[in-house]
């Protein structure tokens, strides 16, 4: 991991997944999909030589359901301690951490086509893998996501999330612990209980709610389409979901997705959980959710630079015909 | 413009350039290449009904060589106040401003085939345009940047840059500022100085420079065979460039993108100047660049959720791979 010298913020060079330089021409972006004519390596982890199971799920005939292993090609690597080096002004250290991926069986199915129970199973993994891996060494913060589809960035067809397991705090994290700590100063209240309320007040923007679950398009959406799912009473921390309110996020995510699907036909997304860090200190005024970002736009030079996205939809518009779907 | 709650970061809803929602099924990805039997609007912005012109370059023999005019499409509008709004705990304004293109003569010749002294009639054009629009009521930052190939949102084939004349300083520069002047005060030294001056001096990362200007691989690379063009005096404000330095600094952009163009075939990329604001206020310690992105990745779920970019190659052998083209 090397420090931007200006801004803090990190990046990873992952050259074990890497070309040669040459072959960058070949593969102008990177895409590895599985050969059609060969077995898919999710469908038969172990015959293609995947790395050994974390953890596993069986149906009660004794079949796996979902199982979640290390990423052959990982962005972080276990390792002991890490080392820090200086180049002259610069910092760099080692990507320590885990990065594994989480498969469900079906081929054929991905999340917008399981039913809620299915997704539950999802969440579960996400929560166990979570707590099993984030008082180790050197874990600061967990990042769970899901890329769909080849334009977002999906390697492999058959559906997965991914766990990475990082010893930094991501500069988009400490934006919004900043941002919900200094709301929460000037108001005595959570800035996102003070959207979800205000959201499920006026439904403008609301996608699907259940008893503890808000699914809407945010008032500042970055991409057209975009959706949060967030529960509705405080909760900082993702690993302590209860199992009732596993079963609605399920369901709010099942559906928020499928609704994606049916709108756009099936179109790349990208979620992600956003949830307290796993540093040992307490944050009781941040508030977990999850993102969903359909790849409904490219973000080009202006966004790039700026860090401001042009969307083209109102959010409301947008969130009125995915609650039609 | 929206802001958002937590963060305090803006995003821009351009509805004008929007589909109905359920157009959106059919544009995942929105592309708007002319039909090749038609007239190229930007070869024949008259013929094609483009917004007038606010600058135009011509040759001897009276052809034009260079124009700018307002984007058809404007991510933001000419409009005289700027109305905020306010709907419960969210904030909104008017996105005021303008929006231009800035489009070469030759169809078919990119950046990376014109030749040094062409590419410095394009500097010219940016800095003139920069002076115009500098001191407008509510023009607080000019953001001038070019997508090339449609993966990195180029939408008109015809090679082009844009200017986005913003009434807000975006979260990007933003963070730079802050950094360059935390760096200031901890050490008295210009961050990007020590940046270009350990490049200078030990060049594994350079990819070209010459009296005053240098182009490398940064430390801290986002993206495979990412290059910076900054000047190696210290230079806070771009708008400022002389004749003499504006020669130079083509020189450097075009043999670097001529470079990634051989090395990578022609990729995508985005590039885009970050300069001092235009607000009114000094900012003696930061110091004006320019950062060409190749789309060599995508940014999915991690580097979404996250801010870290995963990048596959070390900066050091992309530099070397570069200079030797």
């Amino acid at each position: 991991m090397r420090q931007d010298l200006v801004t803090g913020d990190w990046v990873v060079i992952a050259t074990g997944r890497s070309k040669r330089p040459e072959e960058f021409a070949a593969f102008k972006r990177e895409i590895v999909q599985e050969d059609p004519g060969k077995l898919c390596f999710f469908c038969f982890p172990e015959e293609t030589g995947q790395e050994k199971d974390v953890l596993i799920y069986k149906k009660d005939n004794g079949d796996w359901s979902l199982r979640v292993f290390p990423n052959k090609y990982p962005a972080f690597k276990r390792g002991g301690k890490i080392k820090h080096h200086e180049e002259g002004p610069f910092f760099k250290m080692d990507g320590v951490g885990y990065h594994e991926v989480i498969v469900t069986r079906d081929h054929m199915r991905q999340i917008a086509l399981l039913d809620a129970l299915e997704v539950a199973e999802i969440a579960d993994a996400y929560q166990e893998r979570y707590i099993d891996l984030m008082n180790k060494k050197n874990v600061n913060y967990i990042e769970i996501f899901c890329n769909h589809g080849k334009e977002a960035g999906a390697s492999i067809v058959h559906p997965h999330s991914q766990l990475a397991a990082i010893p930094v705090i991501s500069p988009h994290i400490q934006s919004e612990l900043d941002g919900a700590e200094s709301y929460y100063r000037a108001n005595r209240h959570c800035v996102y209980c003070t959207i979800a309320d205000w959201e499920s007040e006026h439904k403008k923007r609301i996608v699907f709610e259940n008893d503890s679950f808000i699914a809407f398009c945010p008032f500042s959406s970055r991409a057209a389409f975009e959706v949060w799912v967030m529960p509705k009473k405080h909760k900082p921390y993702f690993e302590r979901i209860t199992d009732e309110e596993k079963v609605a996020f399920a369901e709010a995510l099942q559906i928020s997705v499928n609704k994606i699907y049916k709108a756009l036909g099936d179109p790349p997304y990208n979620f992600y959980l956003h949830t307290s860090p796993c540093d040992g200190k307490d944050y009781p005024h941040y508030h977990w959710h999850l993102e969903i970002l359909p790849h409904t736009a490219i973000w080009a030079g202006f966004e790039l630079s700026t860090g401001i996205e042009v969307s083209t939809i109102e959010p409301e518009a947008a969130a009125e015909f995915l609650r039609n779907q």
